[in-house]
């Protein structure tokens, strides 16, 4: 059976990782999981906020949010409606705890980094595409802070290297990172974390319709596990390592 | 190695769930695992949300609130400062989607339930316990809506039971049912929401250090489908089936 | 003529008033005026707002709200909605004039005390209730950070006990101590918080339904007083005085 | 003793009650009690909120706020800092509750008069100055229906009138009808509403320093009852009656 | 063709300037143009907001507002709301910035003057009535400060005069000054700032239907300035220069 | 003298304006002034507000936003604080002003038309930039409403064509098309909107230091026009007229 697009079960969508898109942040990425467009900046500051004050420690947080027109009908502005939801808050928290299980903040230094995720359009995967590219983003203004001996030339910020994947059961087909039409479809619904080196960050699954069985978690995993690794190649050679 | 409070690894704290404990609400709970104790109440109004209406279905939502000094230093009201906060938000939707995974909502009718969880002390597991607690509330609902014929007689809103557990890795150990004190030093933390007959409704796993691997992954949730058993035996015992 | 419950016009519904409840809070109490039941917590911390630095006393504020189900209608959360409506507000600064007005707050050295009135369950009288509630939480904050040498060995913040009831005129008749279904058919409503000694903290008298006349109010007051003198009874019984 | 301004104990400050103040309201009053200054509107609008529709009776309602340098020192918008004030809350109620007092809402029919007491300028008792002008403006809203046919012929949506003053007791001494100064410096502060008739609309007395006797009680309250049939006085004369 | 209000086109409405409104403020003024009334109070306090601690120099700011029923149809308090709207925001800046553009900060050293302006009665031209009052509010609080020694004897904190008019094409024909009846039907609707020496602060015009051409433009900008050199006239008038 | 960027100053920057940008939106364009880069969509949906059913007339309105770090310092969320800050509020308006000045809204019939404008980066002029191309974006979302017939064959809902653009004199020279550096240093500063045929719109001319006088202000209204016509053809070429 082939999807929507013709992909396998297996396949990622094309991923694309633009770094340097914008002229202020001080790292910044317009990442495509096929038609998810997520803008990623990396806005680095000396200090951190007070109660870090003086710990040594740095600290890296990140806020997501969406235009009103990056899905298809469109959505009421947050700052309009004077509060964030609870999807975008969550979604933040999530962004953040998954950069910070790859950063030492010691070696960080008194420094914030705040990486903005801002989807531009959105198809499916748009938490997992930020998370993506939100680690290029910050790899790049770790390295600027570097260039400026605002963290220790020896130090090394970055523990590895993250990044996530969403994976469905549809129509009781296990799929990698899901278009937005399947994922509607989806019975059970994962985002899953790694490192590069295969670890987990976060696993989130979810039933849509009916629970699921261990057998189809177990599936589930291995497939984003595999996605995670292929997306760690798209990290990499977008920084040329 | 024996635990704080000289449980073992795979042991539950004391679990009580006293129902009828509000004499206004459909169905009301006091649950409590150990020293977090969690009033769940379960409020039934006839009718749906404006964007439900004609449809036939009910709808089941629910919203998790800590008291001020549920915990050990005292927290500023979020009803004072003026918004929902991140977690707040995130655990309200949890607890709405564990319980609606067991609802089947055209058998609900257009009636509409409200789970309101509110924690009065805080030990750990606060959500877990609400999950588990809030389903008896609903399930007192759907009785008394059955009593009162706002169900149909022979409709079976419920298709199931839901319970939920935490489990995580402290020094390398994977334990179930953490305590405060096992959570802060927590590597890996796990939420896990099953149903009575061992699936899974949610998966929710962080790394709190460093990354965890796929055989940690596998010792947790063997850990939790144990305990959500257990969980599902007090709810039974608790409801008099 | 006898009430709904068969109390006598000036008779209180049964007090329970259980100190300890909350194993966090410096002061704990739940407190049950008939099904009126509040938990009142005390949360003492070294220290005042920035506003009463350096002068060497103290601050005692309160805050008081109800669970949305704690009545027979399941009212929305403030927290939701984003704002405090006008009688939380109203009630809570009821609550902390009351008590400051038995706190010697030189005495009390630069240390806050805030008191968290949360209506569990209401059938009228809840403000009556948690401020007769409050005081003894806060009387055992006081001897907590005495214990604790936080205030001075010899120091009394408190000059004396406080309590609160309310009081009104139902068929002409005037009662003590209100249920619900007797509040809402009140013609005048008296809500009267007296210090142990029998003079007066606050007398809040309204007319709603008819204006009342001079004689109604002296009846009232006579009425409260001596409701008070039992309540300040219970609170000595449940301080072991 | 005489008072700051020369006044006996239980005399009243001059007082102002100009009618028709502003073009656009069916009733504006701008009150003085000496140098506070309240602008009061009543705006009628026919048609009555959504949970009084079809129940043939009207409804009153009141605003109450203060402009930012009303006071001697200049205080926040409570517009800029996005929240009501606990004060103003409070006052805003207590007003619509006196007015409403003397209201027939039957005999006002289907219509809703809201009014706004804008304190212009502050130096002690606004609201009872607010609630005294208040009734002025309301009269004129109700007259100018009337004039109109909104109000029937002979309905009479008013049943009495209502005004209100301060009383407190300074350095042992109760005073009436409190300036700023008297006001800062009163150990015991009471407001009283009555009707013109004689009857209490609303009595709130607060103990700012030690808790007071039941004779001060009674003292204040034949002191403000006697003010309040002064302030009957002025308003009677300028509606002319 | 002469106007409702029998003036010609390049007529102001009667305009006075009552210094001294309020007991409390540095400065006050009630301004009138015609039915347009608005009490601008200006509010000094030493010391700058903390982004200007240390700088030497001063800072002016202004808030703007309008009472609910200042207008023919009354309107929500923003208070109440909760949200400052787009215009009040809008306007409040507008008169600030006109305000700066004559003071020199330096000069004023590290004092801050906050000027409210809040309409008590609208009919047109509420924001350049608020203009023209807050420049002489202002002088009175810079003058207030220098006889306190808080401003420099010879400093000269403001640098020019400052006031505004409105200008608009009602009917192919260029009025001055309009008043809400004339605002409505105006095709093109302008605001001018001018310095008492002619020059410009701010210019605003706006197509209210057909956009405008160069010599409409033109037109309004003579009947403006010419406006505001007779406003200029009045100020000094008022401040007894 | 030439600029920071070597353009003359009566030169506008390279300006690009690429339709189509994102697939769900009814119209969107990327518009680029230089380095100011924004997003424009413009979502179409049938039907208009409550307020507007029923008389025949579609309606058009407008946001505005900028991402956190379009600019060079990352600002705060405005979602994140609770409220839309006063110079947001103010774009949008003037950009829904704007594009209302060429809406003939009976031909547009029941429709409601949103442009949002979010800013992606920012160097000066994202107002300007904002209105030229959500005025591309207006119009696809016009032909697209008019291929499938919500709008009549025969109704021109367009009834012109809109762009803007900022001048400023900076050193006492008349520039056109400010960049950020050049903004910042402007001693006056004015953005102007006009129709495609060489009339105003809107015009807003601000004194950022000294007030300016009428044939500066003359001088830049005449840079503007020509600036405009430009960006006029801009917006012909990119719709292939």
């Amino acid at each position: 059976m082939s999807r929507i697009d013709g992909r396998t079960a297996e396949e990622l969508r094309p991923v694309t990782i633009e770094r340097g898109w914008s002229k202020h942040a001080e790292g910044s990425v317009l990442v495509s999981f096929g038609d998810t467009r997520v803008l990623c900046t990396a806005s680095l500051t000396e200090g951190v906020p007070r109660w870090r004050k003086g710990s040594g420690e740095g600290w890296v947080t990140a806020e997501y949010a969406m235009l009103p027109r990056a899905t298809n009908t469109r959505g009421d502005r947050e700052s309009v409606r004077g509060r964030i939801g609870g999807r975008t808050h969550e979604i933040s928290r999530l962004v953040g705890r998954s950069l910070r299980a790859v950063v030492d903040t010691k070696a960080l230094g008194e420094n914030t980094i705040v990486i903005d995720c801002d989807v531009l359009q959105a198809d499916g995967g748009t938490r997992t595409a930020a998370i993506t590219g939100a680690y290029v983003a910050l790899a790049d203004a770790v390295a600027w802070a570097q260039d400026r001996k605002l963290v220790k030339a020896k130090a090394q910020p970055l523990t590895g290297t993250v990044s996530a994947v969403s994976v469905g059961i549809v129509d009781g087909v296990p799929l990698l990172d899901l278009r937005y039409e399947e994922d509607v479809r989806a019975e059970t619904d994962m985002n899953v974390v790694c490192t590069g080196d295969g670890r987990f960050v976060e696993v989130q699954g979810t039933a849509e319709g009916a629970p699921f069985a261990r057998e189809e978690l177990d599936g589930l995993l291995d497939l984003a596990v595999a996605g995670c690794a292929q997306l760690d190649g798209h990290q990499r050679t977008a920084l040329g390592r």
